[in-house]
């Protein structure tokens, strides 16, 4: 028996992905908007491409040395959205509200760097002035505004500064912003410009104990080894150094993350969102140990 | 003297464009948005990559036996679009409306299909119920709605249906829609499936001496010919039928024109770019006939 | 609730397919297997790429005037092959066999065209020497071996002939082989060379009634329509004309179909895929039009 | 005994080559240049392509029913050209005169269509008067001259047209030039407008018994079909219809073939080199059957 | 008003230029020839794809702190080039000579490499025997000839160094070259195999105060960083490197600037002409600084 | 004299290549092979591109100051393969005595990493408990079996450490496998993770005058700078660190090399071919400088 009995599958679950949502402690959701794309849109199809990928590496993490066999997270799929900026960012609340409530990791997969808004506003509202705030990227996003428009992905993280506690913000790998950016960041957030893992090797701990909400925009990385992304920003960090700077968050106490920006059409090798699945890979190790730690 | 006499240039103006929007009879605006794309986004990217490769035709059309030179007409640019639907259809909206004010013949370059509902609704004011719509497309793009949105290219002529008398509007070329779309324009409007030159035939004697805008949607014709474009529907036309049914056009009244959903990123060749770019050619010869025919 | 009711969805079947195999009558599979391209390798993404990009086109078909909403077919997904043609041949057969079985309709999704040989040796076991084989290609596939190998695409209806009555295998738009494939061809099977839909309507009247298999090597299309492929042969026939074929299908019995040799690779406009897409659709209608009629 | 005894190989001829310039009766010659490309550059890797991607066509023809195997052809490689135009135009000059002197039939592949002219005049110098000019292509290739500039690929058939009597000259399938060319094609040689096979069909007769040479620009297709072209003009032929062009030869006294402006690297699919080697194989049939006759 | 008030636009000029020529001090110039590359095409479309990614950047910089708001740079468009070597490089040459009679700052942008020689032949008719040449390549550049041209890109810094002073010149980054190159450029000028920054570093000090021309070749900078370029060398420099290099000639009085050879057809995540565009944005911030200094 | 003096040349060896085996050290042999290749085939168009691209780079060695010319090395082309795992590995097994019989030093060019199997028994055949093997890769390749095949390229290492004693082999770079890899490697071999240079360098000493085999999965190298390969794997070492490791083969005495897993269809820029071509020019000046001592 070929077909019934199972033998036969379909699998475009991120590799290894649970059964259920219930069975899970880290939940994985996929958010295919580019809507405010002002350079290059493509980042819709980053979570589709990132699973598929997924399949070509393994399991098994060189780097912690465990597998994610057994492990507990689950695949949700993309969120279904209209093509609508606000209320589809509704629907990306909604969603990281029920995994915050049902006490949970959120773990989505942008898109583009808008939908992490959202999902950090969330977590705020569960773990208020203690949230800390880590954010890799290659530019500030601390625009007050992007062409008159408020919901831009060159705003998200200037929305969520202006909610969180801005010294409970830490920016990592900046190098480049407008000239109010780059007095917004310096004034109000940790601002670290070009490197990642060396000041966060610094400040790490410090940040120890305190929730803390990871988002990544890939194009901090260098486009050399992320170049399916949409405002790709020369003179970056290298993918050993990223993965350097993901393997840290062990020593923290890492309450959601979130991976934007995976343009997959620029990037004929795959390399990018095979980076992104590496990253995922060791985010759900790193997120899963804490909950095993609490059982 | 090099520099300063003028020899060195930097014209991205689709080739041969007159200095002032002034002087011309036909007016080129370019509108980069493709926010409703629900495939493959990249349209945005149309109208700069047409003016490009126009560099690669010649001005003089063998099909015509005329030449650009000498012609009126004068390209705008691009508009500059906020990254908001309703904020950009106004836009497009202010700028047909001056143009249509100005007694000048509006060729808009898209940009999506939703592009051309607000450009039709302006030239519906000017010229009532006389208007003709002729609408070359491979999808009936007269869904009432799209995921809750109305604001969609999938729903472009709908909304116009809603506004122009049904009996009023011919659509050619059609082979991809809903049940609902297919009654409706059964029902509705004059509804052609699959070819376009031969039915066009059919009609065009008694289209004269009316106003007619067309609206291309450069999918009419075969993904073969017509790569580049977000939702490639095979078993089209090819590009000498294209080329054949605009020259038909020699013979109608025709007021505006539009051609959208050309995006360069899927097609390295740029031989969709340069069909559109063809197209624009014959078109502009064609209107320009009428202008100088009425002076 | 966003996650738990199911709102969110990761579908990667073929577009609208039913929740289980025994719900069915039309079922398809993939088949990821190209060890033995001789040329360009890649047909093994071929069945992936197929359903991703169902997602582009309609349910609705304007060729037969019906939806796929509410037809009984399922997608298994792909078979999970060993890299060994042997042992995935016989893991092909033992899918066609229980499909056969199960009085269902196979539809395969390739891969190479040599995944088309157990499938049809085992129609052949079921329906004996009425079978009636239809094979639209661009290459006879006629080869005794293929540098000494008898499993090869090169040798797929060669095999097949050594079984089934020649008189009753029927080769369109045949265009490329040796001089040994061109003189086997002629003397032994039904062998029509360049054109499909043609000879199609000449002998349709005698095929009605009896048990017919169709096996469509996608490169049977002009690599212009039809560029993601293996082994592209210029001269081909159009889109049209091979969507034109399909629906003569509409007048016999079809009792098995497979789709071989999209090569997704080769082809960054997806046309390929899409018209591989529409085909199976109308293929489904087919079909499913024959079970509903019989129940 | 691997690798002394041969049974590895490298080649890298167009398929099935002899071994020595002597024993052949068709010499084929590549020639990479592409220095006056106006638009895109790319046809000096047209001659490598072409040979690689003959292994992927059959040797054997179903459209003339004989094979390349035993035929007296010989493939010399490509021309070590100095980056200079004219440098290089008098190389390819005497490669010409070479083959034309020992009696055999010279077959180039371009590279741009400049390298045409010096070989038709060779052809010229040694069949006078009597020669005929079959010139296929998009582009009429009549200009006086380029920015200033008489070497170039859009003066190629002027050039010859100022050595050659212009009603000797017949040229197919024109669809782009400047008002001068249009004038002066219709002035000075037989110029057909946009078809090909449907003129050479009418002119073929009065042709036979004289000396023709055939130069193909590859664009004279249209770019659905030879998207690998530096300058593609839709609206052109489908490769079918350049086929039965290319067949109608067979009935006329050919002395010398070249084809040009093959442009890999905008072809993804390999479809123009794949179009330009089955070209090339059906040109050799007939050309050798000649020499066969003669013998 | 949407098109008369200028809201509408069509900037191809790099990012943030003035409006006219005698407003600025840093005269931008693009030269699109790549006619004596040797390996791969494409280095004529630079200037245009660098201008266009320009908007993909901020004009501000994170490096220097300043913006380009307000900096007096004009950017003239492209020299319109025949297709000839010799009288293309004479309008080279005039422009470079209008440029520094103006006492204006040349910012040149390729091109292949040949395009540096006549201006920085004009830098040294205005500076003479003072002027240091700083080389940022892969290649040495320094045959005597190329297949028996003299004017090649392989030649570009061969023919400079027969007439500036050889221990004026100072080449970084070079891994690449002939035997007789390695031999002349360790015999004749200050040669720096394989680093960047270190050596500028050891050199700087004692350049101070003397005129510098700075040409950069971006294949200096590894493939994985500059992948957009004709003759890729692996084992290069990052473009972190690049930059820190780029930044050091704040303390030099920098005269003039080349940049040089990117070729984007071969780059589709376009990183290679974005970080062009990051390295110009850096002169000119540097060179303009300069100038505001002398006023 | 153009064609028969053989000034025009077909070139398509290594650049430089000896006339005959016979005269030749190095033996220079491709295996286009690809048929176990787990995630993305087109290993087998390696060979080919690689001596292509060979073409782009000098022949002198900045990096071993000195030149290929003159260097006995010898080009066979590649391997005429059946496409059948076992009957391949047969025939590269025997090339690969027949070369190791001669005295000759074998230097493969893959084709995915099994081909190396076959290799490495005749170099142990030959040189016994002696032989060390030094692997580059970024994989472990110690499975003990693919999806129930032995015959693997993910088995290519295990096979061979069935057979040479475990303490003999030394694995750098590697950081990705399955846990029994990982507790493989580090039970039974010498497994250095994520780096190469230095851990090699810390062993070099006491692999002196011990016969050294050296297998180099290009992937190893990251995906940035060797984007070309069938399962890229971000976090590796860069081109500069492969190159320095390679030159630290000259401490040792090598008797055998091959490069694999090169996959051009995924490296639209070459640099991953281009890489392997200098690394290849690298190993055959190691090469036969030791020859050239030994004589």
């Amino acid at each position: 028996m070929v077909l019934k009995d199972g033998s036969s599958t379909l699998s475009t679950s991120f590799m290894g992905s649970c059964k259920s949502y219930s069975q899970a402690d880290v939940i994985i959701v996929g958010v295919p908007m580019d809507y405010t794309a002002s350079f290059k849109p493509g980042a819709r199809f980053g979570p589709r491409k990132i699973r598929e990928v997924s399949a070509g590496i393994e399991e098994y993490s060189f780097y912690q040395n465990i597998s994610l066999e057994g492990q507990k997270y689950f695949d949700c799929g993309d969120l279904d959205l209209p093509f609508d900026v606000e209320k589809s960012l509704l629907l990306i609340s909604k969603a990281a509200e029920e995994i915050f409530n049902d006490e949970k990791f959120p773990l989505f997969i942008g898109g583009e760097h808008l939908i992490s808004t959202p999902v950090i506003q969330k977590a705020y509202e569960k773990y208020g002035d203690e949230l800390i705030l880590l954010h890799f990227d290659a530019h500030a996003d601390l625009r007050e505004d992007y062409l008159g428009c408020q919901s831009s992905h060159a705003c998200a993280i200037r929305r969520v500064a202006e909610l969180i506690p801005g010294k409970n913000i830490y920016q990592f790998g900046i190098r480049s912003g407008t000239k109010e950016e780059y007095s917004y960041g310096f004034t109000n957030t940790n601002f670290y410009m070009f490197d990642v893992a060396k000041p966060l090797m610094e400040v790490i701990e410090k940040l120890k104990n305190k929730p803390v909400y990871v988002t990544l925009d890939i194009d901090v990385v260098d486009p050399a080894f992320a170049n399916g992304t949409g405002t790709p920003e020369p003179g970056g960090i290298t993918s050993s150094e990223m993965i350097k700077a993901i393997l840290m968050l062990k020593n923290l106490d890492m309450v959601g993350f979130d991976i934007v920006e995976v343009a997959p059409p620029y990037d004929i090798s795959d390399r990018t969102s095979l980076l992104a699945a590496k990253i995922i890979r060791e985010i759900i190790l790193i997120a899963n140990t804490k909950y095993l730690a609490e059982r």
